[in-house]
């Protein structure tokens, strides 16, 4: 028989040697370690307050969707990452919805909303953890705005197949199209159309439901120009 | 001669009440009131700590720029607005940078980043303003995003103008359309010849370097669309 190591959420959260003996077994006592499927949803925009994320294992998709079901990308969740738009109640003046789903099979402590928002306001120290994860998640979002706004779609699609291929740890990516199209906010036949043009360049070999990548020098350099 | 009556700060920071007395003469012996002339300069997103702005009275404008000089609005700044990002340096995780200038004569406190970052570091409430202010520009910046990713454009325009025009209190806008572009993030063409329909449409009247509204309504429901 296996012995299983308990994970334990002191191991995971980035201030835990700065909070109280008495935080930390709030924590403890409230934080709950869930598992979830790859695909499987997290956090749906319109419920509120699902609680904080504080990502184990895995990896989580934070996305917006549009009302036309369209999706974008806002940033990935991994290890010792914390979600805090998925508890959005605790900060008043957070007016937007984000989805979280999982892309890998994940485990992640979930925070209780109350737990975390009355820390928060006895707190300076989590009070000013949680200013640094919002701007962590800010410049994300900013990162974005600016790709979006000024960079041309082949050179957003060359470093979204680098970063995808950094995450995965291959050159061979099994991923759709329309995946793809969702990840980027636009249309699966835009995604296509590129593709194809970067596999007539030799920098890509398609094949059904996967990319292998051939030219990673190359890739890089459009992704950078 | 006109009695002027001294602006003072504690009219002005909403937390101010429950700040300590200490906390108080702190502010108010640092923070130092300027006025700019409209179309100045505020902050230069290269400088990484202007400082933090505190509007009295005025118009201030925060933007992006691309490399090639394009621009975007990410928000505007009213009466009693704090803008965070020109201090970014107060927060590590702030990796992005913005351009702010003043649309209106404007006056403004100018709080020391020093000052702010170590008062930050030593309230909770403080620091639980700080989650907020960045809570509701990041609430912008997600609107702007859903904007540009899902608005179209004579959607997005129709919107700018009733805001303009709220702004000012008038229907008669006195605004370039290279200024529209620029704050839309788009080239002044594709806004000249959107606004060249929306006068065939009957919603606006266009004259050398202004446009007026003739048609509120209809514009709503097609920025509402």
């Amino acid at each position: 028989m296996m012995f299983k190591i308990p994970m334990k959420i002191s191991d995971y959260l980035q201030i835990w040697n700065k909070l109280s003996a008495a935080e930390q077994h709030l924590l403890e006592d409230s934080a709950v370690l869930h598992t979830v499927k790859a695909g499987e949803n997290v956090h749906d925009g319109t419920k509120e307050c699902t609680g904080l994320l504080l990502v184990c294992d895995g990896q989580l998709r934070a996305f917006i969707l549009s009302d036309e079901g369209r999706e974008i990308t806002l940033y990935r969740l991994l290890e010792r990452d914390i979600c805090l738009f998925s508890a959005s109640c605790i900060i008043t003046s957070i007016q937007f919805d984000i989805t979280v789903t999982a892309e890998k099979d994940t485990s992640f402590w979930l925070i209780p909303t109350e737990i975390y928002k009355n820390l928060m306001s006895e707190s300076v120290i989590i009070s000013n953890y949680t200013n640094e994860i919002m701007a962590m998640r800010m410049s994300d979002v900013m990162w974005l705005m600016e790709q979006v706004m000024w960079k041309s779609f082949d050179k957003r699609l060359a470093g979204f197949l680098l970063e995808e291929s950094a995450l995965n740890d291959s050159e061979k990516l099994s991923i759709t199209h329309e995946t793809i199209a969702n990840h980027l906010g636009t249309a699966r036949e835009v995604v296509t159309r590129m593709l194809k043009y970067f596999q007539s360049e030799g920098l890509v070999t398609l094949s059904r439901g996967s990319i292998e990548i051939i030219n990673k020098n190359m890739l890089n350099q459009l992704s950078d120009s």
